[in-house]
């Protein structure tokens, strides 16, 4: 085409937010897995941009077809491992489908108690923290950018902020014991780059086992600013799992602010505090190894920074 | 006035949805309360209405800087007792508020685990599961409802229905098991009316006690129907506890549909389902005890059946 | 039963938020009705509650079903006059269906303009502004009350607020001019109670007459208060609507803050604002006519006052 | 460092979502700006991730106060305007601020009509949708991408989808007729790349011309797929506005299935449409110029594809 002809670029399209639950009656102790899927191909469909010809369009309602076929057919060993085996079909499956995206968001159930025991078959949802998996392939390479969101967290002291710098518009005061609240948002990209070699890991034990050096490290530092915290989170993800290359992390800063309770004739010794809505403070960090290439196509779409 | 003219008729304001974060530091393992309250007060407001005349309205900002000023003079006992303390405040401070409504949702935080023990002073929130109160008081009467919402529970089997009635609009296969998920909305209503004998109840063993009731019920009974469902959660709480008068209970039925695999040459033994969002089943019920006294004004907008 | 059994209480029950869609198709110039409605059946559903008999609960399923055919075999004249032969339906289809609840929320849609010419088939939504209705039937007679929601509105200026008592915990200042906005959630009965009388009303008409006289109060009032403009509002609907017995509004007091500039040596002559989430004020009012009958069965359930 | 040593990779924090509103009182006839303003700013943070040091960290309160501080000395001539004015200031005004990323969303305010005049000073939300606009800069350079989202556009007929590939898990029929429903997300990025340039820009004319032709797009093609819509949709607003380098577009699928009322003997001739919320399509593309270059920068954090 000629210069400054308008073209297609960069282009997706699939079935989004296809809610399964998945039933593991093996035994009469049931186990379930809840998952909302996202599957975006890509590949050659400037046809049916330009013209209207659906000839390579398989039809998102397929490919949600398709999901549920293969939780029937594959089962759900791990979000992971479910989404490379989903979007696998299509890559091998359609000359003219070269990638896609496969995204899903797995919501956890606890049994519920009763007498003190377990129940085989009744659960309730943990809550609203989510465990998030996107899985991304282009040709012959695999990426895979799974994390966490909507886990909140606070911790009472143990947080400080000063030394900033002042100017005309500066009027906060500096504080050497604060509460530090946040709704922390994290992404960890696994090492390997192949269907193959990202098949070994075993997922869940990752997440579990991240989710929780990333809640001690929170715990754990004192603070002098949210961004110390997120790269000590970031850090020690990194410092004990070989297999995280790099990690990313989106903090809101929900302020507490401490009540005035002068005007009442009262103090108020950390005590009473009002927790704000918006605005917040918003910080955003990638926590890396040296040296290592960077690979945006495994970041591509992820919204770690929006 | 004349019949026919314009007037008042019930009405109320204040502040809603303070959100109140309080610290006890009383010992290095600090205890977080968290607390979003909306105040509502009533009595002779008319002239503000008609007038524009304020002289007997207390600024909702004024309501405001009371609930701060009480959560350090008071401290939070309970969702119930600090909602109590405060709202007798209004109705004994001010001649013309006759009485009012107040209302709490209360969330849960859990200690970060790190290596094993639970932090002095860092949380994680619970998940999206809410406890609620409603105090309302008029005159020397005092009634409390409290309650919880965005309980989200799933039973994989031990759920049938059938034998309901077919007519020309009606489809719907039978079915002899099935998942049952709801999102329970649950208000329970104190007996005692007087403030004094209210405060003798000890509200955070009640809360934890009745929800484990409502969950437990939920998980023994083999259910025919959703209806079925309620009435024996609201029967537990009302059998186990004495000071309950009567339950409001409002769930809606999360539909899980299983997946039609058949055109794609499967079965789907109840493994694979797809969570609707909408439309939902909903399903509102009252339980209570024959003979007693109705108390509307006890649940004069609690919203449990909206 | 003896006093105490433990026994139900008010309960209903039906399909909530379908959404229905209906292309009008008669002439090219296409017309579409965009409806979400919850059904909810009241009667005699004892059995299945206490046994799980369901042989009187006609299936949420079936409600739905009804649902979309009758939009295809009657229309949608108006939402009330769909609801109301929806309704009729059930009650006077089933003998232990004694009454119900119908809700329906409309959403507007405007034609796209193509180069200045209305489209005969491509819409786009009018915004988050909702008309809502509420049908009640019990035996013979049958309650409306409509309203509309969400609708976002603010002077900025012609508001002041003054004049309040001021204690001990009271720190507002008193101002002579501020911006003042609401989300006004407003909900009107209509007078008849019988289905033939109410079939008679133009509620279209009434719908968009009634809203711009709400705005027009608004927007009219030298306002003292966000309380004197809820009663100017409802008094001007009852003035021009002699059909409308009676006005509920819940009107959230939407902050708007100066923002202090001295610190960095500017004034700010009303003319910049943070707009504040939480908390607001809460405003709730009842305008209504001296002397006429209060009918609780029409409002049980609006929550008009949550 | 060493290779593999943790280090600290791209980050950027500030404060998000201000809610800023500005009164325009030159004349009685007010004008009101209404903008939710994120900033966020990227340059040499690493002390302050890695050893809690905030000497270069310009608090996010300090913004805040920025922001409101320059609406009153700038005005709010566009968000595009004001967004640049803003982000040079901290580009400009701090050594180690090399650039940053500010967004807007700008909500829409009609004038209320009282007896058929626009009133003065009183004004009423247009809708959901949203004017949206992202700043961003780094060092020289600075780059705008406008758009809006939560634009909510339904076609009644003109749409057919049917000629794409059938596979074992195809099952969805052809149609030659449909309703088609989206809520347009649009970004398009401005061709100047310097803030001099960009300044001459009318984007509150470009921002009401490029809607106009997107809805117009939309209605006037008659659509094979919704990728066929959104190239044509994209392809309009560059055919006709040189400034606009590349248009991105994010569009669910909100399908409206045609409801089978044969089991009730009814037909149904493109009448009566159940709208569901999810699974849905999701189609997203870039329409851009031949041979011109890509600039990755200014789509950077930019969610047209999640």
């Amino acid at each position: 085409m000629a210069i400054g002809d308008i073209v297609l670029g960069a282009n997706q399209y699939g079935k989004a937010e296809c809610r399964l639950v998945r039933v593991d009656r093996d035994s009469p102790v049931h186990r379930i897995t809840d998952l909302t899927v996202t599957a975006q191909l890509r590949g050659d469909f400037t046809a049916c941009h330009t013209d209207g010809d659906n000839s390579q369009v398989v039809a998102t309602d397929t490919q949600k077809n398709t999901l549920y076929a293969f939780a029937r057919e594959h089962g759900v060993r791990t979000p992971e491992h479910f989404l490379m085996t989903y979007g696998a079909h299509f890559v091998e499956g359609f000359d003219w489908v070269s990638g896609g995206r496969w995204e899903a968001e797995t919501s956890t159930w606890d049994r519920i108690s009763v007498d003190g025991a377990p129940h085989d078959h009744s659960f309730v949802r943990r809550g609203q923290e989510t465990r998030t998996t996107v899985v991304q392939k282009d040709g012959d390479a695999t990426w895979i950018v799974s994390g966490l969101k909507d886990c909140v967290v606070l911790k009472s002291t143990g947080s400080e902020f000063h030394g900033f710098p002042r100017d005309r518009y500066t009027t906060l005061a500096e504080v050497d014991d604060r509460v530090m609240a946040t709704s922390v948002t994290a992404w960890w990209r696994y090492a390997p780059q192949t269907q193959a070699e990202l098949e070994e890991l075993d997922f869940d034990a990752l997440h579990d086992g991240i989710r929780a050096e990333l809640l001690a490290a929170f715990a754990d530092l004192h603070s002098l600013a949210l961004q110390q915290t997120l790269f000590a989170m970031g850090r020690r993800v990194l410092e004990r799992y070989g297999v995280v290359a790099e990690v990313r992390l989106s903090c809101p800063n929900k302020h507490h602010f401490l009540v005035d309770l002068e005007p009442f004739g009262l103090d108020n010794p950390g005590e009473v505090f009002y927790a704000a809505d918006r605005p917040y403070g918003l910080i955003q960090a990638t926590i890396t190894r040296e040296g290592q290439a960077e690979v945006p196509q495994a970041w591509a779409t992820v919204p770690a920074f929006a």
